[in-house]
């Protein structure tokens, strides 16, 4: 398949960490990465073009929103998602399960707070065999969700990396439900590739790998979904309520992928966990961490974050990070951030988001070049 | 005074139009001109770099809003207000009186609305001779707003054009009311000047005729103000309640202003009015229409105003304005801008301000033409 490929470059001799790039349609993405989270097809208060010259190589669009607004058909008819969003770099899509499953289950992180008593039924979806039928909350539309749906949505909006139709979990699920779901999410994902294989129109597809924290479900969806031609894997649904964990399943989960095929881990993106996550293994990983961070005014710095509108930065004229060189520090001081902040000025946000996501793309070379070092 | 000029490059044949050159400090300010108004010390959803590529030639900022935060102090130590927010362009701040008075008349458009209804006293701010006091919408705090204050305020801003601290009367005042607000604007007025003589900083003061809709008091206004040593005059208070008023008032005022100095329009700028305003001979005029108009999706084209969240334009994969050049023109289709303001994405409004900042900038650019060419 020559629209996409992906080559170890170097493995770290201290840890499983890799340096390597995928290489898509849309141009390489050097691996490990970060993968910036634009929804609707566009960051939040961030603009494709200046977004571009920044260097974030891969760019995740959620399926679910661009389905309900404009809609496949009108981003077909633009020519796809890189041209109606005006993107010539890397896309990934998901399926839109993971939005579809949050209405019906909450929040990740509601479900984890709700400690199991939120009930998992509801009426805004319905999940069958078949796929999922839910309300549209833009306008109350009756919409049907089905791997073949869902990879036909996928197709239409055209992006590099697409992602099969998964059922994700709430982690407080018994194990004979946990189990239900995940024989259905590996017939989903075998549908969705079958969907996908009729027309490959030059976009990879991932799968997710599902199981919960029940680490015999992990080894199962691993050896279940390798079997098949899938592109690279990702890790999906439940990894742990919390950080250890996390780290404990995926130190457990990624060994049991293919070496030689991409891996990405799915919604996790804060610091401390991209310290852990990067020895692991993982390639790429996708979070509005860093973007949300930037609208709350915690932006990052190689000096720990610097909280924008704490008083003590009203007289502050040196840019935010001194090691940044990003649009922001470039063009403005330090206390001017926190005045258009203080001000509640929309523009800060678009500054806030510009330095972060350019802390992430240099972080990220950073981590790379650790690797190639042998340092990680 | 070497800082500050102004020359009259073509004087119409056909009516009072004239098109000049301010010279600043900080460059020239081709007129007639646009005036954005970024009170803050930024345009709406707009950063001033991006604002600078745009030949946007003067900015209004806000002395009130800058006194409130970050303080003219946090200003002044940054070396002033161009080099807090950056922008190596001319600025003209007002007095702070305007936003003072409104907190005690209400709004302009409430003022208007309420027929003469609305309780003129109130005690949020008190006006004596000495100036006004008012208590700041951040914090409580009391501040003491009088004509030396408000210059040394502007004095530590540093903007490039600087107003003289008045009174702005409701639209509803009686007549005997009226005339007393105008002397004591007249005085505060000339504290004003000898304030900002004491210093003049390469700052130009504009001064501000007042007298409401009575031409006498217009009249007085002008003999008054134009025998002390302005460098410009603006036209402030209500200059009518409706358009037509608006346009007698000011072909009554401008003749009885000194055809050598420039003047201003305080706050008024949406396209009809620029199209009457302009024969009359104004040379500036500031107002947050255009930008307000982005935010709320009313974007200015060749071709009348677009609506850009109506239904019609999501298929719609041409510019904006087919005659425009803008950042967002030339880089994005109405389809996307449809759907980024559909998904209440926050770039929308940036890209809606960019393109509407542009079409001032172009139109101005061509009513100049048009008065060279004694088209107007």
């Amino acid at each position: 398949m020559s629209y996409f490929s992906f080559k170890i470059i170097h493995q770290s001799k201290k840890s499983k960490a890799r340096v390597g790039q995928i290489i898509t349609p849309h141009g390489i993405i050097d691996t490990p990465n970060f993968v910036a989270v634009g929804t609707n097809g566009t960051l939040k208060a961030l603009d494709n073009q200046m977004l571009e010259s920044m260097e974030q190589q891969l760019m995740f669009c959620n399926t679910y929103h661009l389905l309900l607004h404009p809609g496949p058909d009108v981003v077909k008819a633009a020519g796809g998602l890189h041209k109606f969003i005006n993107r010539n770099q890397p896309i990934i899509t998901d399926s839109g399960g993971f939005q579809v499953f949050s209405l019906a289950y909450g929040t990740v992180k509601d479900e984890l707070k709700s400690k199991g008593t939120k009930s998992q039924q509801n009426s805004v979806c319905k999940i069958k065999e078949e796929g999922v039928t839910f309300r549209s909350y833009r306008d109350g539309a009756k919409i049907i969700l089905t791997p073949e749906t869902s990879i036909l949505a996928q197709k239409d909006l055209g992006a590099d990396i697409i992602i099969p139709f998964d059922e994700l979990p709430p982690y407080h699920i018994d194990e004979k439900q946990l189990k239900k779901s995940l024989d259905r999410t590996h017939r989903w994902e075998k549908r969705s590739l079958d969907e996908h294989l009729k027309n490959p129109n030059n976009q990879a597809i991932y799968a997710v790998i599902h199981g919960g924290i029940n680490k015999d479900f992990r080894s199962l969806s691993c050896k279940t979904l390798t079997a098949l031609p899938f592109d690279g894997f990702a890790i999906g649904g439940s990894v742990g309520k919390n950080h250890n964990e996390m780290i404990d399943m995926l130190g457990y989960t990624i060994p049991q992928l293919p070496y030689e095929k991409p891996n990405h881990l799915l919604g996790i993106g804060d610091l401390p966990a991209i310290e852990e996550i990067v020895p692991l293994g993982i390639d790429t990983f996708d979070s509005s961490h860093p973007t949300k961070c930037a609208r709350h005014g915690h932006l990052f710095s190689s000096q720990g974050t610097v909280k924008i509108t704490h008083g003590k930065h009203k007289l502050n004229f040196g840019p935010i990070d001194p090691q940044c060189t990003c649009y922001t520090c470039k063009n403005y001081t330090t206390s001017y951030v926190h005045h258009l902040f203080k001000a509640h000025e929309p523009i800060a946000d678009t500054l806030a988001t510009i330095h972060n996501v350019a802390f992430m793309v240099k972080l990220m070379k950073q981590y790379r070049q650790d690797i190639l070092d042998d340092k990680i």
